[in-house]
């Protein structure tokens, strides 16, 4: 029995439709103490909308030899592990869930839904022509898992895509990162999905911003460090470009952050992936990626470490 | 030159790519004073946006042979004109707009826009999980031009589309109203894209309503008169059911009406249909339509009068 690798999930058996017969699995959702004695654990999949301690357990985790985050952007992951532990991410869980924010976000800020909300408030009837998505120019910036979901979603919208991700990729229409200043002066809605790293941090600067036309969009469903805050505050302040942001930076940005109360800002709390769509998702990755691990076959989503 | 029929349209030659040979063309987009001597106006585009006095004119027209709506819905038009002027309506030039605002108040309601834009106006960071278009069922009631459109979009949002218009037509999908107290059981989202008539008023009374399961979308985009508010009142009240609404019924409601304030209650002032995308569309479609009046052919979007 004790041979058998021990497993810390977030799901319960019925949630997994059972689970695999070589593991001892043991569920913890993040809520409440965390189970004791972890030093055996081998495999731990972390609870998807956890606190601190869904972390502070791994250094309890001796005997680690695989961490599966939830999320895409395991950024935060990266320095807990020590380099022996696989870590596989949650690439593709969301994409359902975070297109369909970034459209949402996208859709409110065209069609005004910020201020149909607050004129509601004001029990307020003045309608007026509002912008659209059909006919607009939408630069996806960081085109993969998830901006693939996106583009689908905008052509059915009837509107134009451009992909750019950091190499070309000709094939599919994808522009290398290069072209991007070339690029942006042409975009009436920029969406950024880029990750966290070195390369990404600061990417959207006064320069990039200023390049847009007058009136553009900006998105951010990524991470909020690929755009510098404060140039694109100062855009907004101007009335120059217009905002929606589900991901900031500081995140979240402090009670006093200029931010908050900018014109033609929409802000969601990081939002994006955690919706109804992404648990079902989740749970036949997770049981799939426990058969494998069962088994000994090769996991899904790991992660390259340097 | 008198011999020229006679046009007023809201739209400028250049607007047009010119007007065809064989008319008089004078352009009144609503705004300012209405042109005068109205008698032998043979054709009338009405603004698309116009007030009062946009419809006043028809009294003086005693030559008027067409009337153009550039709106999908006429009712208020029908009974100001005499039975041998030609009617013709908007259909089609909204479909994209349309689409684009119902999806937008989807996935508003779906994803707790309207709760994130009060949450900013506090300088409140306060995630929490929330439903998803992907994976939801959603009802189209009045599956017509705009129907279509909408469809397209919630297909690629991953959603299911069950259509209903008033006789069934198999070869598309497309249920009978007869069968609609069996669908509404199951329908996650109910869109109501219908008509004013005599037999859409009240279509989706308490009866209808209580038919829908536990907190069910009821989104109108079509006409107010449709639904009975006061039942639909009732059911967001009790917290049964969430309603996101561009149209009601009293168009708008007085400033003192329980559906302002109503819980899970999200309102637009009726505009679906006039979003940046519809002129571009409008002027191609009334081009169109002059060359087809000077020519003497068939026009296009006649309403059919009885
Ligand atoms: N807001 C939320 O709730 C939420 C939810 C899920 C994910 N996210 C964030 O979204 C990110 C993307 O998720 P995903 O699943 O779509 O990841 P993904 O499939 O790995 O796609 C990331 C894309 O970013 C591009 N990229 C990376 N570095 C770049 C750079 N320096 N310049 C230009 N492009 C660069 C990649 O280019 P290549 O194709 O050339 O590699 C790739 O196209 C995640 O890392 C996460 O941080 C946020
Ligand atoms: N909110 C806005 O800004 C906005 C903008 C544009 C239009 N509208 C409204 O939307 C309506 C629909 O526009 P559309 O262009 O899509 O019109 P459409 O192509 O004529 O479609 C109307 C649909 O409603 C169905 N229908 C009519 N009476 C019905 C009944 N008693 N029971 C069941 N179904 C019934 C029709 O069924 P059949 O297919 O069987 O005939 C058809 O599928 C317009 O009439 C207008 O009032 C609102």
């Amino acid at each position: 029995m004790q041979d058998k690798p021990r497993v810390l999930v977030p799901f319960s058996a019925e949630d997994l439709g059972g689970f695999p017969a070589g593991l001892r699995v043991d569920t913890w959702d993040g809520t409440g103490d965390p189970p004791r004695d972890l030093a055996d654990v081998a495999m731990y999949v972390l609870p998807y909308a956890g606190g601190q301690n869904t972390t502070d357990v791994l250094a309890e985790m001796s005997g680690l030899r695989v961490a599966q985050s939830l999320t895409a952007g395991v950024e935060r992951l990266l320095p807990l592990l020590p380099p022996h532990v696989v870590l596989c991410n949650g690439r593709g869980l969301h994409d359902a869930s975070a297109a369909e924010h970034a459209l949402a976000l996208i859709l409110a800020a065209q069609r005004d839904l910020p201020r149909w909300v607050r004129d509601q408030d004001a029990h307020r009837w003045a309608p007026h022509f509002t912008r659209s998505l059909a006919g607009s120019r939408v630069l996806i910036l960081g085109y993969g898992s998830i901006g693939a979901a996106l583009d689908t979603r905008l052509r059915a919208c009837e509107a134009e895509v451009v992909r750019v991700a950091r190499a070309r990729r000709p094939a599919e229409h994808v522009h290398g990162i290069a072209e991007l200043p070339d690029l942006l002066p042409h975009a009436d809605i920029l969406v950024s999905i880029l990750p966290d790293t070195d390369h990404t941090r600061g990417l959207l600067g006064a320069k990039e911003l200023a390049l847009l036309p007058d009136e553009a969009l900006v998105v951010n469903i990524g991470r909020g460090t690929a755009v510098d805050t404060l140039a694109l505050v100062a855009e907004t302040a101007s009335g120059r470009l217009r905002v929606a942001l589900d991901v900031t930076d500081p995140e979240p940005p402090p009670a006093e952050h200029p931010l908050w109360s900018a014109a033609n800002v929409l802000i969601t709390p990081h939002v994006a992936g955690g919706s109804a769509t992404f648990y079902p998702r989740a749970r036949r990755f997770v049981a799939d990626q426990l058969r494998r691990f069962a088994e000994g076959r090769d996991l899904r989503n790991v992660v390259p470490r340097d």
